[in-house]
């Protein structure tokens, strides 16, 4: 066994923590929350399904890599709850470090490769981070609508909460993005979502 | 929201259903078993890291669809144990049944691209197939080696089930089925995978 494979092999079993992290997302079923290592694969799996509705021209194999790695760094940082400011606060720093550790398992090459994708992903610039943002964003979206805003009434989420989560989610795709204003609108309409943004005339 | 949208998002939130069909195999702590998700996610990640031990030129981007999509017909199919021969010999036209009905939700296109991935995968034949079978035998034998080879102590399962199921995996990778036949000698002198297949001079 050569030293690189043991690196790589290393590696493979370190991220196979991954599918302890659980979310607060809960599964289309709403039985359980799933974890990272689900959600990435959905990722990537929406990341071939809905290419046609990208903005721009994007390089799908990049982005289907990104999508696969974009959570590792939850290994050591945990995962922070998109509408918790607190853990907002210190994600950075604890994230960066996360990604030292980790993509720092692998040989120098593929290290550098994988750390260069999800600097890039955090970024939010490039064709590809945007669309993988958007995927991002809106696979908890599709699974809240399925099990009926489960999550959104749990922690009570805000209309305002979920439109600056995705303040920049249309620039990844425009029709993704306006398919998931009416899904916000009907679980508003629900009572899922506090509805804060509509102007009340009698205030 | 256009018709074709429509059938991709059914799509999206029906294959959600595999991060509820469990697999014999354990997580590398060994302390639950992992489902048809996690799984398909940890053989995406591991067809980017281990390319270069294909033995053949393979279409990466090819490969990372198809074994994220090569366990979907477990929707409808159920998962078959690697060594249950009880279950493969119904395996098949389960599985093609399921295949009908899963990717007939997605428009027609897109619908014909993951089942003609899937039968490629199927038919073992393309280098892009042999690759993803290695991957897909590797990693449970990966996780069972970070276990302990908790799954093969379980099973009882012996060493000529463990080369017969890896009859072809070399065919993917030399270097990889090296690396594995290395892992299995040890866990058969560990008690853990049963030696059937040395000679026995008293026998």
């Amino acid at each position: 066994m050569t030293e690189r494979l043991k690196k790589q092999m290393e590696f493979i079993i370190e991220v196979d923590k991954v599918k302890n992290i659980y979310r607060q997302t809960y599964l289309a079923d709403g039985r359980r929350k799933e974890n990272d290592a689900e959600h990435s694969w959905h990722l990537a799996l929406m990341a071939v399904l809905l290419k046609e509705y990208a903005n721009e021209e994007i390089d799908l194999s990049k982005v289907v890599t990104m999508v696969l790695i974009h959570d590792l760094v939850e290994i050591d940082a945990g995962d922070s709850y998109a509408y918790d400011e607190a853990a907002a606060a210190t994600k950075e720093e604890r994230e960066k470090k996360a990604a030292d550790r980790i993509f720092g398992i692998l040989p120098a090459d593929q290290g550098r490769m994988m750390r260069g994708l999800w600097e890039e992903f955090e970024a939010y610039e490039t064709p590809e981070a945007k669309y993988a943002h958007m995927l991002d964003n809106s696979q908890p979206l599709f699974l809240n609508d399925a099990s009926d805003g489960k999550s959104w009434t749990e922690h009570q989420v805000k209309k305002s909460q979920i439109y600056k989560r995705n303040q920049y989610t249309g620039e990844g795709s425009r029709e993704i993005w306006e398919y998931m204003q009416e899904l916000i609108d009907k679980h508003v309409q629900r009572g899922h979502v506090i509805d804060d943004m509509s102007y009340d005339p009698k205030s």
